[in-house]
């Protein structure tokens, strides 16, 4: 007999299928092609794995893992939003929210719960894993952007000032990696590539 | 002052990128685009989040969640083989085990050790971890399939004989869950896109 909770369980995994098709402004790595949320949240996921030894404070892996793997689920209802956009905020609305609702609500209600109870931990970035999660989410872009010889910042005149405020999230994750980020957006601006606002090219 | 190790995580974190670009034959749900390993990956990895509880036996799901986020990373060496493939054998092959080698052998050699024990791990598929990792990989597509008409059983003419013997690594994994999906095979048996061997259509 099959149970009810694994028929919601199974219209869930169909419907988070929608996720592959959610574009990204950012680029893969030394590459044209945008990438999709799919991507994007293994890829976070695979980063978390890898250094999370690199965390200031200790954090439960597993949660870090869920938080990541989520995160994006609820732009299947309210798309993505650029995180330098200057008209709409990029995080919280009310419109993720009844998006984690709907979406999440599709599990039997205690999973459900659990996973819209995650993914407010980690849009609120305050718990220790949240706030790794969020270094992972800052960290990729950068990278992709780097190898992409400035990738968004270019492409949309991103100054330096709006992606140190930005990027400046992975500080409060791992000291250890902000050293590597601050370092690689340096390195974007003394080629040139990030340019400070004012400056004269 | 930068860790050796973090430079070494960060080329691997850049290397993995090339998953993105690994198609498998499977398509997305109702769809016509082929699927990639990372979308893959991320999808069974949201999948064993959902479906843990159906497991026969207690696993460790941050165990089973690095298998199948990183289960397939050989093939940005060795390439996708297809489950049906009559002529290549789908697992294990020595071409794989260099690319475990050459790709996780980028990271500090302690994490190195532990991901490929970790592939080696779901290839032989013994541990519980392993069983119901295979469990997922193998549902995922037999989803897919299902969605789109037949999928690749249809496309490459695949007898629900051959179908059937590859899908019972599904009952490894939970009884639960392999009822669900012998039901949704015999289910494309009576719809006639599942043909068996022999039969007059």
């Amino acid at each position: 007999m099959q149970t009810d909770a694994l028929l919601q369980q199974i219209a869930f995994i169909k419907e988070i299928d929608k996720l592959k098709y959610i574009l990204r402004r950012t680029k893969l790595f030394n590459s044209d092609r945008h990438e999709n949320d799919a991507e994007h949240s293994w890829h976070l996921a695979m980063m978390t794995l890898i250094l999370a030894e690199h965390s200031d404070q200790p954090v439960d892996i597993l949660k870090v893992l869920k938080m990541v793997l989520i995160h994006d689920i609820v732009e299947i209802d309210a798309g993505d939003t650029f995180i330098y956009d200057t008209v709409k905020n990029h995080t919280n609305t009310d419109e993720e929210l009844l998006a984690a609702k709907r979406i999440f609500g599709l599990l039997p209600e205690k999973q459900a719960k659990e996973f819209i109870a995650i993914w407010k931990e980690f849009e609120e970035g305050v718990t220790n894993e949240a706030r790794f999660a969020k270094t992972m989410d800052r960290l990729e872009p950068l990278l992709q952007n780097a190898s992409n010889n400035g990738g968004t910042w270019t492409e949309f005149n991103v100054p330096y000032e709006k992606v140190y405020a930005k990027k400046k999230a992975i500080k409060e994750g791992s000291a250890a990696i902000w050293e590597y980020a601050e370092n690689l957006i340096n390195e974007n601006v003394e080629k040139g590539i990030l340019k400070k606002q004012g400056s004269s090219s």
